[in-house]
């Protein structure tokens, strides 16, 4: 059994870390931390966990403790803020453990693009070294690294939905519009006014339409495809709904493709990858299809009155686009099946 | 008091009229039609309407009773579907009655785009004199109109996002892309499966994706607006709410412009518009401050990364979208003030 | 025009004042305060009560103020927590303002019985003085009261539900219960993890299960309708949606009656009731249809195989739950006709 | 590995099964049925089940095929309306096959009392022999017999609620409430208008409050523990969520009795039952803590002030009130541990 340990497990990618591991396997719990929640019972604060099988009645979160993990568990997932990640990552590394960080201090290659949207990066000898763990394009990287930067939701929904047609070269790289909608767990588990229910539910609205960080993660690895630098025109939107991404992407043809031939690309692009679902022409994905799951599923059009190709791509945040992927990146570093612990179905209605 | 009749109240269309209209100071209801409810008392089928004061208690829905309207009515509301509009609408434009008319068949100019969208249209020469009801554009026009082709819900809130920036000549006409997304009652009252609430609630999804039959309707006043035939990139969603629609529309900036000047340009722009709301800068609208009023709430951002403009826009599509609409066309037929009967403000939380 | 004020107007129950204040003919709002938002326009704040008509675009927050009120206003609506009413009440009593208090303060008659739910009170001279503000029980009462406390909004639907039953002894004042369940809305403004969206959203469960300070209010009013102490057995429930309360009230006949018999008793009782609407035989109600309005309507339902009477209670928490309650009491006080300003209808779907 | 197969597969029972026994470690799925849907994929319609590990890519609905069913599988869920299933049963018992049935048409041993409330049944010899399937009253009967009657939803809510305190003679049998709040997915997929997403969605009703066809059940397994016949007072309603139910039973106590000594009683009880979780004393469950699992969590609170003992519960209504309680049941007729492939924990947020 591999042993796992969770720094920072008191919001949603914490939860659903311990739900997905609590089922897992092949693997074991072994120690759980949070500042905030230190000494509770882990079934007090989320009831859902308890049960006597499969359960986790026996865990308490514990406070931070350091590089002591490393006699505990042989792999540990970050699920703390960014700034406080890069503090942390580079001693548990050093302490031999395989890490996987769900925060972006580990995802962008570049330190000076990393401190023009987020601050200096304290860390950043790791950057070169850490692996962006997207499975569909780092497959074989994730598998021998010791430290996997965890890709963001939305850059996970949209990588996805533009990977066949970049590496392909079939759209303006100047021209890519990716217009996002992403249920409320995405904001975290902190209590807000903007996140509360009454704020949130039978209403829809755009959010950081100005600038998001999520940007020059998409631009980096969208470009590291075109085989060029590129800009995302990104705009984020709040659904009231608590799990699951929506991402509508937008490419300018430059050579005449058809829906059939573009749905083509994606199942021979995706063909080795057990978590991309291409739904049949004509066909959208739907967000409760994925929902509690590690799928992304993609639907495809060509636009052929106006010379662009839509495509559709459907994820839950926190699965997919957080905990599902952190748990495929740790079955890929300690070489089990990508599937493992990761089969149930959406669950629907 | 203006008399008025409502064609087709049972769906979501009519019973928003019929709110409005029970609350309207200048006017008295007094015709119902409904096939299939002939017979039953409104307020058994729609008891939110109920109440002694203000309410409809005396009225019960009558069947499709064709041109005798006449007698009873000034204005008439046709609320029926496309096709059947354009085989009432004539007998009551004959009668006298002024008409405004809820579905598509009297909001395009050009029988052969009808026809290449919907069907054959058989009151052709109608669509020349009949008025597109959007009175940002067309107030004129409206008030001395005697039928009124009630715009759509999409192109509504698109055409309001779209109108300053195609009137300055800012945007490239070949790259205009609307995203949008609505809420359930869009779809109507019938019930379906696609629209039942296991098969909505708590996710999200595009359709249509390859057509939906708004664009003709969009592309004809867009084109008109920037003086050139044009295409226009639309995709639809479906929300988890009733009511509302947000639009997010991109568009390719031919000129350097800064966001405090687009928004300087939208506020000019619609200086006589009473129902067009622009938010300051940095601000997108809500659905939710727009519920069950006849407002447009507009959103101006500046992407100077990557030289596009996005325009945000909001508008409860059964008020805005049609009902409310209908009611303020009506105010400008009959000469009241544009306002009259729409002063009711969003319903929030 | 009366000239109206609102204390502590940050909050929900503020928000629905303005929104009814801003479209009631009669009534011009003159001062808002808020700690929190001082200096802050309103229309910043809630963007919803913003437009050139009816909106109050020219309003702000202003810091609480005290007894100067006297000089701007003719009613004062206090929308404060409870022990901050009572502090700030007297003062505006004597300064000859009409005060209608939206906290737990003036609600109950005994001293004592406020001390062992909410703790001291300071202003008990004033609890008998004060009216409980609903309308139907005290109509004569409030039309001369200077100080009303306006009934929370458990309460508001459950005394409907019973008041009937109780005047006309039907039911054992022993077995009284009451399982209510309400829209989000009613926890008020403030951000709280309880509260948010991803913990409520698809969800349902019962809260405060053991004791709920609403309980005094309601035997209180419960007993003085039977004419002896009873106690109630009470259960809150916290629904996934913003506003609404259902009420769900079981009694257990002492007679013999039929379904029809007992809506005739409620049909009599309410017969000069604008804002209590009885449904038809077999008909519960819906919260939809009372959703921003002031209505409570109720459906009743005598069950002969158990002996037990359940009546359905529905109302608009923030509205005759709150607000709503609130302009009927200053109408009331004021002379005007009880409905002014309160005549829009349910906002369905 | 038991061969099972579903008759009636179109609905959301189906689909909830068709979701367990993908992901079942024991089971396969040999056949589905479903006369509305045969010829299609299964994954064209519940795109939710597709995914090349554990998916069910390869099967399609297959006509009603009767009794070869016999040679292709070991068990069979039939999850069609009641009256059908008395048509179909009876053969498949013949058959050899083992048989869970999730109509209501095996629930009642009384061919009298079923014909009173459903009309008469056509397989009445069957209905002595047919067990009733709630493993926590009838584990041991569940694995010797042929033919289980699985629960209603709201049944097996209530009667966990109340079965401690009927065993301990703590309550007046004459004084039973059951308030049952049920999301929408327990009135089935078909499309309606009551259950389509504009007349839910934010806002709350009761329904058939004047009778219910789950009552003889309830009353017919309260009655066997009580010891005598009694009579429930039961209400269900309509939560605007899809999945949940949660029911508050209210008892009269007719001894004293603490909360703890109350939640002593229930653990007692349920101390062999792996799917039944008493939460702490004042926690109330939570719908979502159960959602997509078997578990039943329960609250339990003695009102001393009022001498009556309130039972808070929360099933999930397609898993435990419906599939996952038949897969429970698969599980004890097949000498399988009652848990396997239930393991998965609730789908929080």
């Amino acid at each position: 059994m591999i042993r796992t340990a969770i720094v920072g497990a008191s919001g949603y990618t914490g939860l659903e870390l311990l739900r997905l591991l609590a089922c897992h396997p092949e693997t074991v719990v072994t120690a759980v931390t949070s500042r905030q929640l230190a000494g509770q019972k882990i079934t007090r604060v989320f009831p859902a966990l308890a049960g006597r099988t499969g359960g986790l009645d026996n865990l308490a979160f514990e406070p931070p403790v350091g590089d002591d993990l490393a006699g505990k568990a042989d792999v540990v997932f970050t699920a703390v803020p960014h700034h406080t990640a890069m503090e942390i990552v580079p001693g548990l590394v050093r302490a031999g453990l395989k890490v996987i960080d769900l925060s972006a201090d580990f995802r962008l290659k570049s330190a000076d693009v990393y401190a023009a949207w987020y601050g200096p990066h304290t860390a950043a000898d790791l950057l070169t070294e850490a692996v962006y763990g997207l499975p569909e394009l780092y497959r074989e990287a994730i598998g021998s690294a010791r430290l996997v930067g965890n890709p963001g939701c939305y850059p996970t929904s949209i990588i996805l939905a533009l990977a066949p047609l970049l590496a392909a070269d079939w759209v303006d790289p100047g021209c890519l519009i990716a217009d996002s909608k992403s249920g409320v767990s995405g904001a975290g588990r902190g209590a807000s006014l903007g996140t509360s229910f009454c704020e949130v539910d039978g209403g829809f609205t755009a959010y950081k339409v100005a600038g998001h960080r999520h940007v020059p993660e998409m631009e980096q690895e969208l470009g590291r495809l075109a085989g060029q630098e590129l800009r995302l025109t990104f705009t984020p939107h709040l659904l009231p709904m608590s799990r699951g991404i929506l991402s509508t992407v937008y490419g300018r043809l430059v050579q005449s493709v058809t829906t059939a031939q573009a749905l083509d690309q994606f199942v021979g692009f995706y063909q080795n990858a057990p978590f991309v679902r291409i739904r049949p022409a004509g066909d959208a994905p739907h967000t409760l299809d994925v929902r509690g799951t590690n799928y992304c599923d993609l639907g495809v059009f060509v636009d052929e009155r106006t010379g662009w190709i839509k495509v559709v791509s459907a994820i839950d945040n926190l699965t997919r686009g957080a905990s599902g992927q952190a748990v495929c990146n740790m079955n890929l570093m300690t070489g089990l099946a990508e599937e493992t612990g990761l089969t149930g179905l959406g669950l629907r209605p």
